[in-house]
């Protein structure tokens, strides 16, 4: 049995604004059991304080310090390394950067979720710096993720794309990466084989987790797909998060 | 010696609209000297006809016939294979493509150097596309090219953007593909050993050319970067077209 658990968000406790069957009663039922808990998550779309403030709204009860988010762990790396980045972010995601938009002579280049904004001219200006031997820190990069019955491009594919116009490789900064897993289990002062992730992402989820040393278990919500389980032998597999906590905790 | 020569154009025989120096005496010295000539492009954002009526007006003496361009590659593979493409094309090039543009329901997604298309919307609906299985042809896949004093994003980015997001390989057809190559070797009746590849572009010409078994030269114009020559130990290095034609023709 596991001693602390972490979470995926998107497509594990919620999909299209609507929490899943049962989500809501077993995050209680982890905190009744006493569970330490994170919310791991990339998503950039969407500031940690707005991610709290919705799942409030759908009955989940968490406190913000729960959250433990990519865009969270980059702002941390970009002071800790006196880093000035050319922002490739959501405009959701101003307001938590607004210190950190429009500075003179970027030394980075930080790349979100972007969604409209991965436009020709904005990773030209990204692809300008990268040549120029600026950094390229990734929060996350997810190939896609699932929305309103459709699978969108998440940052993934447009850190790919720098990387290759670049010849340069993302720190990434997020999911799959080791040090945001530990990064998270530093929080609760729990060794990786002592936690269980569970996430609907095979490979941002259950393969980075399993990497890192974590136990996980997939969930067949959210952007989960048929067949997706064959690619981590090692994990669990649940119907959604009421049935993993079933099984595994 | 070799028997025929093939050509890169853009920062070969011009930059800018301006041929280089020496470059259109270079061209005339090649035919004076009976070298049956092809000239390999991956350029998506000019049609075959462009190119022919841009290097006319430079005094470049060719036929429209001794130009070969992945898009004439591209046009000729879909109609072998009966392929209706999702086209995410430059602009310039709809004129060309103007039989295969808006098909209904579409079964191949074909990329070029697209620009300012190549936005977050064009690019989500290629990846609908290809993870319904669709294939991914790519009229080349370099990094990026040199115009006006700039680096620009070329197609490659934006094909490994769609390979990653949809988990496929796209089938390239141009450079470095050696089906490219010895399509236009074969327009000569030449063997590859017996042709060489003069190229700024370390991978696209160079390493390309190499990997098909042609013989290859690097020259200092256009994208080339210093250092490149490191990378393609085995070739030719020139200061110039001029220069390759004076040391290895």
């Amino acid at each position: 049995m596991p001693k602390a658990i972490l979470l995926d968000i998107s497509g594990v406790l919620y999909e299209d604004a609507r929490p899943l069957p049962g989500a809501v009663e077993a995050v209680r039922q982890l905190r009744d059991k006493g569970y330490p808990l994170r919310l791991v998550t990339n998503t950039s779309r969407l500031t940690a304080a707005e991610i709290h403030r919705q799942l409030s709204g759908m009955g989940f009860g968490l406190s913000p310090g729960q959250i433990f988010s990519a865009p969270q762990a980059a702002r941390r790396y970009l002071a800790a390394h006196g880093l000035r980045p050319y922002c490739l972010i959501h405009p959701n995601l101003e307001e938590e950067f607004a210190d950190l938009l429009d500075l003179p002579q970027p030394n980075a280049v930080l790349v979100g979720d972007a969604e409209s904004r991965f436009d020709y001219a904005h990773l030209e200006r990204a692809f300008h710096l990268l040549i120029e031997g600026a950094p390229l820190i990734a929060m996350g990069d997810n190939r896609y993720f699932h929305s309103r019955g459709a699978l969108r491009l998440d940052a993934g594919p447009f850190v790919r794309a720098l990387e290759y116009a670049a010849d340069t490789q993302a720190l990434v900064l997020g999911k799959p990466s080791a040090d945001f897993f530990n990064g998270a289990l530093h929080t609760l002062g729990v060794a990786p084989q002592d936690a269980l992730m569970i996430g609907d992402d095979v490979e941002g989820d259950v393969l980075g987790a399993q990497k890192a040393g974590l136990q996980a278990c997939l969930v067949r919500t959210g952007k989960y797909r048929e067949g997706d389980e064959a690619r981590a032998p090692g994990a669990g597999l649940a119907a959604d998060l009421a049935d993993a906590v079933r099984r595994y905790c």
